[in-house]
């Protein structure tokens, strides 16, 4: 049995390793030796929380188990915690018995900026140049350094909801030496790849934003 | 965070104490204060296992969480382990951390005859004096020895698709005082209250082995 505390896992796992989990999984599904379990997710009508679970089977690298966990939105004003709260739970796919339990918060945060990452490697035009980001928040952060690793982009143009929150992408955007700019959301025709990383229920990237033959990695909600 | 390994609950929790929490439960859950979430459960393809999660809330008890596992047939002969596996995490309603994870394999057999148990104390008629049984493995033990403390019954009656299986129901039987028989199956029109546990997923018990007014707890498949 083992177990990894939430605040061990920045220590433990690189971007890099990440990145190359993620892909190799993806794969795993594409060829049909890995596959996702229905996803459970309820409104449990206390501390207005989403909790639910995320399980799923790899036969390729024998990884059985879900995550559970969800979204307390007063996590931060009550307790001085973030909102978003997950675990990783691992069972050994020969007995059932469980293997290991990991703090799954960082881990979502790489996962879901890999995940993007991958696709951008393998789906996005080999001359893309312009990286657009719609969002800003915490994820967006990890959004963004991550696709900068994954390809040499030129430029990096940004757009959010509340334009205050920007420097967060353009202090990364600084870090690996790539230029910023904030851009209204018409301006966003010329980029070539744009993620978004954003909690929005309403639709906010319209067709008259994308240039065609852009790729888009959409993530959260 | 509590850590109970499977093999220290059989010291922490008696039978006594799981009818309390059952009974309790089921009347949040009749009361709408509990509920079950959607039930995942897979067949992954490796080693003919079933495997996934029930997750439930208790806004009453104030509980959070799922039991993860399933059915591993292959356990016994290839591991030597039981082949159903299973833990139980628990959450922080007020938060979504993880709060506890515990050995879920005796604590299923506990619950297991419990459920069935406050079924009998409430729903059964006041005067059932005899108990019928279906199934005379492991669970089977369990599910009459529960039974038994709950009412005075004056009889036990047994059949199984394996009859040299029924020695398993004799013993609690003879540990509790009441006399046990074996009978066929048209013979169990002569109990007040039937418990099936049973494995089998073709019909057994049928209405013509029932008298009008008997009490049925249907466990198991």
């Amino acid at each position: 049995m083992v177990i990894v505390p939430e605040g061990m896992i920045a220590d433990l796992l690189t971007r890099e390793a990440s990145f190359a989990a993620v892909e190799t999984v993806f794969a795993a599904m594409a060829a049909g030796a890995a596959y996702n379990f229905p996803v459970v997710r309820e409104a449990i009508g206390h501390e207005d929380a989403l909790y639910g679970f995320k399980g799923g089977f790899d036969r390729a690298g024998n990884v059985l188990g879900l995550k559970a966990g969800g979204y307390w939105p007063n996590n931060l004003e009550k307790h001085g915690l973030i909102n978003h709260q997950s675990t990783v739970f691992l069972f050994d796919p020969d007995t059932g018995r469980v293997s290991a339990m990991v703090g799954g918060n960082y881990l979502t945060a790489l996962r879901t900026a890999a995940a993007a990452s991958v696709s951008i490697k393998h789906l996005a035009r080999r001359d893309a140049k312009v990286l657009g980001m719609i969002g800003a928040g915490h994820q967006a952060t990890f959004q963004l350094r991550a696709a900068l690793e994954t390809r040499d982009f030129d430029k990096v143009i940004g757009w959010n909801y509340h334009p205050e929150m920007l420097p967060n992408l353009a202090k990364v955007a600084a870090d690996m030496d790539v230029p910023f700019e904030a851009v209204d959301l018409p301006g966003l025709v010329a980029a070539d790849v744009i993620i978004t990383i954003t909690s929005s229920f309403a639709p906010t990237l319209l067709a008259e934003h994308v240039s065609p033959g852009t790729h888009i990695a959409c993530m959260g909600t």
